[in-house]
């Protein structure tokens, strides 16, 4: 949460009320906790925000009234439980009409919600909230390039404790106490993969101990400040297979030359498809088996995706993820990731660790 | 994920094969990450289940496919990419008619499901499902007790490390580490309050430092083998105030009270008002502002509900926490939480850390 009687996302729910107007909605109710916190800077689990253009409130539980009166005076606040059966317009006497609601709330509260708002007709802004969180402020930059850094740092310390014998679990826990002792803890489960077991994608960290030769791929990510990082790097043995090396260049090279087209007004399908596409013509299409990249902030995965038939145009302040990678199955897996913020004229890249090969 | 030929969850699944009967339904599909985990040991967070009468059938992507055809080799698995716009129905030819879903999930995903499965008509199974993994097997009785003990020791180990100064933020680490060193990390955001902070019941842990002779409540709980514990102590101060004394005392022997009332064909929300009565009597009703506990297995907060206005009947195999709490704003807050599994005449409390407050 922030602090002070300024609302620093003032600039956002104006925006968003901007959206209600053009669809010819009174008012929006947001229930998704990330939406919330991504609109106010409040984050709890169970809060409803009520948007229209005469007002913003807030409603939570008696668990969190009190530090959300604390951290975000500019906000009202009122009890969801005087909710229970009403809706925030019937409460306060606003006409209903065409409400805004989110369809990534359960569908079981969408049915609530249709009870508590007779003669409403819902319309669906998850879109349009996920559209804004995309651009990022420049606070939220400025958060997210603190998280990249730190993430970064401990790379750095964790990679350099790593020993022959630590098995995927120490190496992850190695990692995920530095994030404790540093941030807040992880952004997602971080990856660790020895060997052959970085062909798979999505591996879970497992007894698999490390003889010191073989590659390891991990991927980690920090949370600082109520915002995520994401990197993929890769210990390189010292004297690599030539099968490794070939698909490491071509893999890193994927890496820049996407990070290279990255630029305000480029369709997301067309940023995938310059590294999918270089990986193909050197026979490696197939062993590319995921999206180039997607949104980070608020959450690990938001939009935009940079994947393909995903047509976002790229604009300043979007945070994406550039990660190629080539996995073949009981062999060998490659990935290579940073963490980009879109510029006026390109972008800049906020991951500043080491992804030379060494050769 | 859990590994063998032989499955461990199949006495389940066959009771979810007998609701599908009862309810006149030809199938279900699960989607719920916790929901799929707790019928099949499967934890992915991109999978469906199909139940049938005639067979059981998981369905997910090819980050996930290996790891499943590796620990579960009893479950059929299928890539869920080939059921876009389809549906494993008609994949795989089944009749379509009264078809079970969870209506937990988001409502764009009911939306699509629905458009997949043209002519067949949704029910809801998400309550049946939260039933049958309310009352929990053995196994799973086994990981819960071993997730306690562990968080046991992990509370006697990280309190003896708290020293005047440290700030809530400092003794939350201590304890982070100790769960990522000894088990798989958090059950959920450990909770740590130091004096009049305890009034806040979902305090998050600040730069309050502890002046080493206030009291310090501490909410806590490891995740271990895919299970969550959950446990609240307090420690006592040495001299406590005349009214913490009371309330402490006063809780404890709620918590105590709830203890050993908890029986099978108990309704909870008896066992709620055994705690609820005892603390209004003694005039601290309005200050416990919550419910008295909440079921715990896969995930931290699970059915059954032990509160006002939930009438589920205990069965042996429920696991739930006992939890009053006495909370007086800008005073202080007591909360004592053990977890306990209900037996056939009474429970087992699986939380052993001393709850004496030493008066």
């Amino acid at each position: 949460m922030t602090g002070g009687k300024v609302n620093p996302f003032a600039s956002r729910l104006a925006s968003f009320a901007d959206v209600l107007a053009k669809k010819g909605l009174d008012a929006a109710l947001v229930f998704k906790q990330a939406n919330v916190n991504a609109l106010t800077g409040v984050d709890c689990d169970n809060a409803c925000l009520l948007v229209s253009k005469e007002k913003v409130a807030l409603f939570t539980d008696f668990r969190y009234i009190p530090a959300v009166e604390r951290t975000a005076p500019w906000l009202k606040v009122g009890d969801i439980r005087k909710l229970s059966g009403k809706s925030p317009f019937t409460m306060r006497g606003v006409k209903l009409g065409k409400v805004g609601f989110e369809s990534t709330i359960p569908h079981s509260q969408y049915l609530s919600l249709g009870k508590s708002l007779p003669g409403a007709s819902l319309v669906d802004v998850s879109a349009d909230i996920a559209g804004l969180r995309s651009v990022k402020t420049d606070a939220e930059i400025d958060a997210m390039r603190a998280a990249a850094k730190l993430n970064d740092e401990i790379w750095s310390e964790a990679s350099g404790s790593f020993r022959a014998g630590m098995t995927e679990k120490d190496m992850a826990r190695a990692i995920k106490r530095l994030m404790i002792d540093r941030g807040d803890g992880e952004s997602f489960e971080t990856i660790v993969c020895v060997g052959k077991n970085a062909a798979e994608c999505h591996h879970v960290p497992d007894g698999t101990a490390w003889n010191g030769r073989e590659p390891v791929l991990v991927d980690m990510g920090v949370r600082l400040g109520g915002y995520c990082s994401d990197m993929t790097r890769n210990i390189v043995p010292a004297r690599p297979s030539r099968l490794y090396r070939k698909v490491y260049s071509l893999v890193l090279e994927a890496n820049m030359r996407a990070i290279a087209a990255v630029k305000p007004g480029m369709a997301t399908d067309a940023l995938d498809a310059v590294a999918r596409r270089f990986l193909a013509k050197n026979g490696f299409g197939k062993a590319f088996g995921h999206s180039l990249g997607h949104g980070v902030g608020i959450e690990i995965h938001e939009a935009p995706w940079a994947a393909k038939k995903k047509k976002t145009v790229l604009e300043p302040g979007m945070v994406i993820t550039i990660e190629p990678g080539v996995y073949l199955p009981g062999n060998l897996g490659v990935r290579i990731e940073d963490i980009v913020v879109v510029t006026k004229d390109g972008c800049e890249v906020m991951s500043h660790s080491s992804k030379d090969g060494g050769f």
